[in-house]
This record gives structure tokens, sequence and C-alpha cells, in this order.
């Protein structure tokens, strides 16, 4: 199971991520993320507070890039291209807010097929209309248990037009 | 000059990205994509109409895979992740209406600080909120003119929270 | 530590990969392979023997590509390109055996200053001479052991001149 | 046709790598290489002294570091795993001297079953057996006509066992 969020948060959404983590490895499920700060830090701290496991797809060329609470660090020295690999490596993701990062994490892991739950991230819509790619959860404890529903699926909820 | 959009689209999306093509082409800039069909085809088919030059970043094993309008295949293999290299290698994007590929487009160009100007494209918001990353143009001729403008300033238009 | 060497292989080369895997484990380091068969299906199973961890950097889209005694499997889409992620992720890399795609991890690991101990692997030169950038080992036990001192350097044994 | 060789190298290397770039642009192919300086600078050198087109693959995040003879510059940021692109976009390789990072640039063309052609380059042995891999060249215009025959094939030269 995916977290992804920005490399920096305020303490709310800190705390949101960290129940995210807390309740992924609670399921035994492995947490993987980009392996850096913020929603990512908080993410894998609540998981290691609940003894779970932590991957973190590292974008630089060094480990001590990633934060403390990573398990295992992947060193890939492939810049954003890495944002390819956290989303593919998991069944679902689920997006804690987020900046311009996350927002290419959400497209890729749509395009991929893996679904996609958001706690305040990015809205989505053409033409002027709503596009229901993300999934919207209310609660941490909600998106968790949206991710593991959908995972279980193999499919994102909501196709748009095939591209390149 | 990077154009970006769905591997498959209607005849009228693809009258616009031929004539993004051509007035990319015109302005004696090369036209960089991801070297498929849809939208990419148009506008490289738009650009060889004006006599430029076009670059497909391919995200496959073998340069079969790029459309007939292609001067310079360039065979990554990475998949998806060669979307990075797209939107690395332009000094600003034109996004042509598109789905989550061209989604996970946007947010990677203006992570790396690339302006990406969109016709038709995904409208982006959070909490609610309009959140102005990509420079909305009414057409083609607009498109370029504004991400021609941008790609003088090397910077995204708008900035969000940093993410990882 | 990572173990690199073929998907496929004659049963005493797997013997000697295994053997790798039980001995990085009983160090207590995690295994890092590119999370196939033959040589690094043998290693994890060595590994995962002696309660070790492994992990797999794949090459394709899909975790069952893993073989079964991989724990954390990491699912690039990237291709040969994984290859640099497997040399980069760990501090020392044992080459047991191996093709070209071995011979390409060899190389990444010197370029990138990652130490290489080998088994039975590629031998160097340039205009006759030989070139002592692999340390050549004679026995599992053997292998390990310089592969362990060597990380601790953080540097590659031998220098030649810089590319790019 | 791609041309692989150190980022800096002695004069007689760069002179060979120039005629090497000479005599891919009098056939007429796009000389595609990593775009940075040596043996990269000189074959774009030697290609737009007679008229050719260049493509250097480049590292890094930013298009200054390409050479002056680079007509496309492709901004990959993808550190040493761009050597995967550098291969897989070319036909057949021809290797100039080079270190470590060439190394690796002929282990993943034959994994790819890309022929290389060699001046002075890696020689490759295993168990005390030279493995003919790469065939050498000795002159520029020996090494071009091998590499445009063999790049005819469609298949490396010589097999040796599957790897992961």
């Amino acid at each position: 199971m995916a977290v992804i969020g920005s490399a920096s948060c305020s303490p709310e959404i800190s705390e949101l991520a960290e129940q995210v983590g807390r309740q992924i490895a609670r399921r035994g499920a492995v947490l993987v993320c980009g392996g850096r700060g913020g929603v990512m830090e908080a993410a894998c701290r609540g998981a290691k507070a609940e003894g779970g496991t932590t991957v973190g797809i590292l974008p630089g060329m060094d480990r001590q890039e990633a934060n403390a609470y990573v398990d295992i660090p992947v060193v890939t020295g492939l810049g954003e291209a890495r944002n390819a690999i956290v989303v593919r490596t998991a069944d679902a993701v689920i997006a804690v807010s987020g900046g311009y990062g996350t927002l290419s994490e959400i497209g890729l892991a749509l395009k991929m097929g893996r679904p996609v739950v958001g706690l305040g991230t990015w809205e989505l819509g053409q033409q002027g209309q709503s596009v229901a790619g993300v999934v919207q959860a209310g609660t941490p404890g909600q998106a968790v248990a949206q991710a593991f529903a959908l995972a279980g699926t193999g499919a994102a909820p909501v196709e748009v037009e095939r591209d390149g």
C-alpha cells in the first residue's frame, strides 16, 4: 500500500498521514512511499509505531535522504521518474494532501490501473465537470479501508480516454 | 516545446493538436512528445507540414512504436516513467485534452518548474478551490504564444507546497 | 548487499549463490537483487533459510515476476534500466558468474563507486592488460567477507578514466 | 548509431572518436550518445563537421550539460540509468576506449541484442577464456563499417547465458 504526499506539511496533515500509516501496518501490509519527509515521514512513523514494515523509494543518489522510519531504502537516482516506481509497486495508493509531485503520482497510478484514495488531496476536472478518478475519503480510517477494498479489485474505479 | 495528450483522440482534438504542432514549427522550435498516436501524432504531423523537427520519447522497447511523423525516436524502455523525460526535455509544455498519463505529465512539469499551458485539458483543485497551475488557453495560437512567453521565464506560474 | 547474476544457471552456480545468500543473512544485512530466477532466486533462498530479508528490484510491470523468496518486490517497469537501482541501493555487490546483464551491473557499480566482488564472473581487460576492477574471490565465504570489508570503505578498489 | 566512451579522454582517443563521428554522418545516420564531453563531444564534433545530426541523452537535469555539438539534447534526469536509453535507441554501438560507464553500456547493449564494435575498448573474459561479445576493430573506418554491417542483422554476434 503506497502513501503519497508532500515532503513538508502542516502538523494537521502530518497527523492524518501518521494515522494512515498506523492503520496500514495494523492490517499487515507493507507501506511503500517516496521515503522522504513530511507526509512520507509521518506515514512511516505511524507504521513503525504499530510494528509495520516501510519501504522508501528515494529520488536521489544517497540513502541518507531517507527519513528515520524507512526500513528498506531503495536508492533510485532517477529524480522525479521514481514516482512511477512508488505507485507501480503498490496495489493501491492513498494520497494525503500533496503538491505537484503527488499530482503526478495520482496520474501515474490511475494510468496504471492502481486505485487512488484521497484525503484532502487534488480534485480533478475536465470541461468544467468533476472527474471521479480519486476516491475522496473523510478520515484516515475510511481512506485505508477504501484503499484495501479497492486494491482487491485490481482496477482504477473510473476510466478516462486512453493516452500515451 | 513539449506537446502532451492522449494516444487516441477525436478528430476535433486531433485538429487542435495539429495546429499546435504547426505553430511550434513555425516558431523554429523542436517539438518533443511521447512519440505515439492521437494527440502526439497530430502534433508531429503539423510540425512536419511546416518543416519542423520532431522528437518522440517512446515508452516501449521498439522504435516501431513511433508515429510516422517522428524524426528522432528515443527508445526508453521505461514505460510510464518516460513521462518525466518528455517534460524535463522541454522549456514548456502544451497539454491538449488528455487522460491520466497527461495528468501525470502536468504534475511532473509543474514540479520541475516547467510552465504548462492547456487546451481543454485537466482542471485542478484542492479543498474545493481551483488551483491555477495550468494556464488555460482558448485556441492553439494562444496556447503556443503563451507557452513560448512562459518558457522564457523558466518557472512555473504558480507554486503549491513542496513535495517529495 | 547486492547479489547479481544470471536468471538461469547451472546447479553448481546455484549452490554458490545460495551460500552467498546464507552468509549475507547471517551477517544481518538485507539482500538486494534483481528479484528473478537463477542466481537471484538461489541467493534469496539462502538468505531466507537463515532468516534474512530479501528485496527484489524487478524489471517488469508485475510483482508475479519475483521469485518465491523475495520479501519486498519493487516493481520498476524500467526494463534493464533497473540494473542501476540494484547496484545503487547496495553498499557493495557480489557477482556470481553472470551474462551481459551482470556485466552491465558490474560497470554501473564500479562507476558509482560500489565495490564489486566476483565468484567466477567477468574478467576485464584493456589493451591486452587485465583491469582489476572486480575483486575475484575463491569461495562464497571469501566473497561475502571481502564484500563486507570493502563496503566499509565506500569506494571501488580501482579507478579507471572518468566517463560519461 | 550510438558512440560511447569516456567524458574525458586523451587527444589521440578524441581524434579516433571524431573520425567515427564523421563517418557515421557521411553514411547519413543520426549519431546518438550520452551528450557530454570527451569521446562524446569529439564524435558529435565530427558528425557536425559532415553535416550530420546528433542526439545527446543526458544524465542530469539541465541541458547546459550537453556539449556544444549536440543538436537534440534529451534531458533525462536519470543519472547512470540513462545508459540503457543510449544503447536502446541505437541499432548498433561503437565503443571508443572508455571507463566503467562505457563497460555498463557494452553490457546493456549486448543484453538487448545490440551489436557492439570496439576501438581500444574493454576486452571481456570468463574463466580465463576471452569472450567475443565486442567486435574489435582496428581503425575508425573499420569500426563504422562493421557497426553498420552488424546493425542490419539486428542481433548481437555472440550470446552468453541469459541473465536477469
